[in-house]
């Protein structure tokens, strides 16, 4: 079996040359416990272990998949100990819980887990949904709550779920149907509904499972703003924390998916024999019905859907490191530039190249892109300067459905490719690439699919606060381009990106200008917000890697090309403009449709669709 | 589980309104035994089978998958009773084999296929490789190897398979080396070696294996020139058409595939106790060591390809059926536009409606290219107008690389998008949409990479016959915008195909330059030959379906709104005018990067693309 690699090079890059962590590192939060000079060690020790404890274990999830039997989920042996060595070590949901003195950056815990993420998607899951949970309950629930649940679930004892969709409400969460009654006991509501998907709802790697589980209590309002949010531990827990009975929560069901073959896709019934219990999370419904629960579970969604973009990222890459590895071994062919010399590795053919940088572009500018958004989100969370620290956290919320979407629908398409680089041998599931591909492809639904994601852009990102932090963004775009556009060597880069800046500028005019005449233009802003999407995702990713690769070429001049990292720089500058000579063009294309505005969609006759 | 179902007015269209079949059914081989009234009637019948017989067994074959065990390979049962009903009554390789009675057009044949493939592609890729074999027998081969193989490979006793990959040697087939050793008996030989990627080359359909085994004959040049070609039956078939000892052909593997898990991919041995024998095909190798047996699988090889793009095809309608069935019935969310209409089918969103019309256009469009290739091939082949055969001969040469890779390359892309439409449901194995996208993977690797087919078309389809074919092609796609580019209704549309043409023509101009300076510029040929083939492909597909909506307009006027067919064609305008206003632009953002002419591909160091 191919041996797992990663890009701990990229990472490194960073976090201790691009980034400003000293900025981070001396957070309050973080100042006493933390430093730059960590980051190496850390790297390197997760690099490890991603190598030799959890990647090993990924195709045998794959193969062996999980076992349902009487309401029972059982993982492969090595997923159990994999998650608790994880957990155990603290190399899990205790770095980014919020009430954990071991906290870490987002951008350090980050930069680690991508290369677990890489390893074994299904496995970080659990460790992800966990966290979740404690984040939740660290933040709206009451002490005693906190005491009660947070420390088994970050040392690994307990794992958590998020519980939010059913049969009948998924993308449409406000449509729940799932109850909670008030009992004599104050706080405690018995639950009784159905959710489906969720992820960790059933499993055998922890002794309890803490389901947080949106429900509209009595009266509660319809709609979203009616549900309510519950702590429903499978076994109940004594004030005192120890375990209680089993709570009526049981899994009826997991889903047989095309891919995250160990992760248990749950449907769980809640309240069967009218003896499930759950603890109330912030207050019960005011006056008018209304309830805090989706409120507080969208309040960890950024980084959770910023962390969904990053699962999408870790796997394009590993599946690119796969692949280009492969096409320097594989001998096949021969130059067409030069037949007579020989066959030659599969590298040496142009396309192939090609395919690989684009990979390697993708994934370079989605990954600094999405370092980006959890850098601000380590200042909007941490700062003392409450002004930046509310202007980066309305940053984060932009970014948050550009890299969401845009780095979940590109894994679909380069794993696709990183599987025509192994050519046939690819197609089976001897080498990884396929089981990427297959594992991957539920992230553009996961965390809401993209076209919610790209309705919360055009929709309420690009419109909150008046539209000052839009505006906000837009303006950092135009002054990178203003201060730097002067830099040798990426001239026509830079003229590329100012028009790639001026598209993205006219289409929020013209969005602009649809909300204000919406009977007219209304049906224009759904239909093409996904590409208003991917050209704010592309300008801003091709904008991360240039100014990754303007440093880079600084080190190169610093350095020379002797140097044992001129490699790794050089393939920066070249990552950089093949990302903005061929993958941001793209921009252009996409603006002129959205101004040409074609309506074929809507005209065509519904039926027409329909084959019987 | 959903049913199954075909845009069987789709196919009907284009048999009964938009191609000239009369024109096919005139030909000699075919007018005393096919008429235009027997099409409907051949669709309805297969279309029945699709439903009853074939799909059915789709999901048992990719659950249940094959067993191997002791050089023996199982398939579901189902599979063989499948087989057999299609091959003994007549609706499998009888219908397109050169050596039968009732040969018919390939574009009649293709049609009801296209359904078959859609319904279970793993079964009908064991029919397709049977009429290969059979086919290459019929045309090469003596009287005797006819009269010994075909009637039984015809009537679904025995199989047939292609044998060309080696382990070292895939798309360089030319470094085969499996080799033929002649025998005292004339025209047997002793074949030695190893292929793989063998589909069906060990499989319990039939009671006899015919591979037509690609080998190099002693004394034999190197490279692809040497290659001989030798029928190698598993079971020796004696003079008299009975069968004898078993060959000495071992099947010591099959592959564990990402999809088509019903359909063997086997690695076979030839001759390990040196008592392989194999019939040679054509005549010994020449005084230089020169054998045709490449270049007589490779006569087969552009319907073979064609049937690649097409199985891809069929698959992608398949799942936008599928999807677009979906959601009309699935009830999810609000209309942005009139959220108090309370919750709707996943049809009326906007970017839901957008998806599916994309694959429809997509799937049309790349429909209506696919059956001009066939019926290219069906003048080709049969017509006595010899100048208008060897023009059709070009037209089709052209297309095959064109249909055969933005097909497959659009297949993956189009069978996401049916699975984002399906939401967390579309990624289980409930639904049919995430098997179809794990089967059809391999097309864009089968028959040829995207690649290698890129590079056919640039390096040798648009400079065969001194460029003439391609000067025909070009001028066929001239003539088109000038004579119908005033048709009413349609002025957007024809502007922007005149300038897609342009597009190629000027791309056509910058090739023609880098060959005649290829010491400067040959670099640039192969990094960009994909580019220019889906510009191709794309300038194609948008012209042949702007032709069915001018035709479907034009009856739109004849029969009136309130015709039933009035949706159908109302349909095809609206396909028509998304692929040209949002998928054919693409060929001008992709002409631009294609003069840009960026090189950072190459440049890149090689190094820059390994981790460690």
């Amino acid at each position: 079996m191919a041996e797992f690699a990663y890009d701990i090079r990229d990472l490194k890059f960073i976090l201790n040359e691009w980034l400003d962590m000293d900025e981070v590192f001396g957070l309050d939060r973080f100042k006493d416990n933390y430093e730059k000079d960590d980051i190496d060690f850390i790297l390197n020790e997760v690099y490890k272990m991603a190598k030799e404890v959890v990647f090993p274990i990924n195709k045998e999830g794959d193969e062996i998949g999980l076992k349902f039997a009487n309401g029972k989920v059982t993982l492969p042996p090595a997923y159990i100990e994999a998650y608790k060595f994880l957990q155990e070590n603290g190399w899990g949901s205790a770095n980014e819980s919020l009430g954990s003195d071991e906290l870490m950056p987002l951008t350090l815990y980050r930069a680690y887990n991508e290369m677990l993420m890489a390893a074994c998607p299904a496995l970080t899951s659990y460790i992800k949904l966990t966290t979740g949970a404690a984040n939740l309950i660290y933040r709206f629930g009451t002490d005693q709550d906190r005491e009660m649940f947070i420390e088994n679930m970050l040392n690994g004892q307990w794992s958590g779920t998020m519980c939010l969709t059913e049969p009948n409400a998924g993308s449409d969460v406000g449509d729940s149907t799932t109850r909670a009654y008030p009992t004599d006991d104050p706080g405690i509501y018995k639950i009784k509904g159905t959710k489906m998907f969720i992820t960790g709802g059933e499993v055998d790697l922890s002794e309890n499972i803490i389901h947080m589980v949106l429900a509209r209590p009595e009266g509660g309002a319809p709609g979203s703003k009616g549900l309510g949010l519950y702590i429903v531990p499978k076994i109940w827990v004594n004030e005192d924390g120890s375990l209680g009975e089993p709570n009526d929560v049981v899994c009826i069901g997991v889903e047989h998916k095309m891919g995250l073959k160990a992760s248990a896709t749950a449907m769980l019934s809640f309240g069967e024999n009218d003896n499930c219990r759950g603890i109330l999370v912030g207050s019960p419904a005011d006056s008018e019905g209304a309830s805090k629960g989706l409120s507080m579970m969208f309040h960890m969604m950024n980084e959770s859907r910023i962390g969904t973009g990053h699962n999408a990222l870790s796997q394009m890459a590993a599946a690119y490191y796969f692949a280009a590895k492969y096409a320097t071994e594989r001998i096949q062919g021969r130059l067409f530039t030069n037949p007579k010399a020989g066959r030659v590795p599969l590298i040496k053919h142009e396309d192939v190249k090609r395919i690989l940088l684009e990979m390697k572009a993708q994934v370079e500018g989605i990954r600094a892109m999405i370092f980006r958004g959890f850098y601000y989100l380590d200042i909007a969370e941490h700062s003392s300067d409450k002004e930046k620290a509310k202007r980066c956290q309305g940053l984060a919320e932009i970014l948050t459905p550009l890299i969401k979407t845009y780095a979940a629908e590109t894994a679909w398409q380069m794993i696709g490719q990183a599987i025509q680089v192994y050519g046939g041998v690819g197609y089976t599931e001897e080498y990884p690439v396929s089981q990427y591909a297959r594992d991957v492809k539920i992230l553009s639904i996961w965390e809401g699919t993209s076209f919610i994601h790209a309705m919360d852009l055009v929709g309420r990102k690009m419109r909150m606060g008046d539209g000052v932090p839009f505006a906000n963004w837009m303006n950092d775009r135009k002054e990178f381009i203003e201060t730097n556009k002067n830099n040798e060597g990426f001239g026509a880069e830079f003229n590329r990106l100012a028009k790639a800046y001026q598209c993205v500028a006219e289409i929020k005019e013209l969005y602009s200008a649809y909300y204000a005449d919406k009977t007219q233009k209304g049906h224009l802003i759904p239909l093409y917000a996904l590409r208003v999407l991917t050209c704010c995702a592309q300008l801003f990713a091709a904008e991360s890697i240039l100014d990754q690769a303007i440093l880079a070429k600084r080190k190169i001049e610093e350095l020379g090309t002797d140097h044992h990292d001129y490699t790794y720089y050089a393939g920066k500058v070249n990552s950089a403009k093949f990302f903005i000579n061929n993958i941001l063009p793209n921009v252009y294309y996409q603006a002129e449709l959205i101004k040409n505005a074609d309506v074929s969609a809507l005209e065509c006759p519904e039926e027409a669709f329909i084959v019987s």
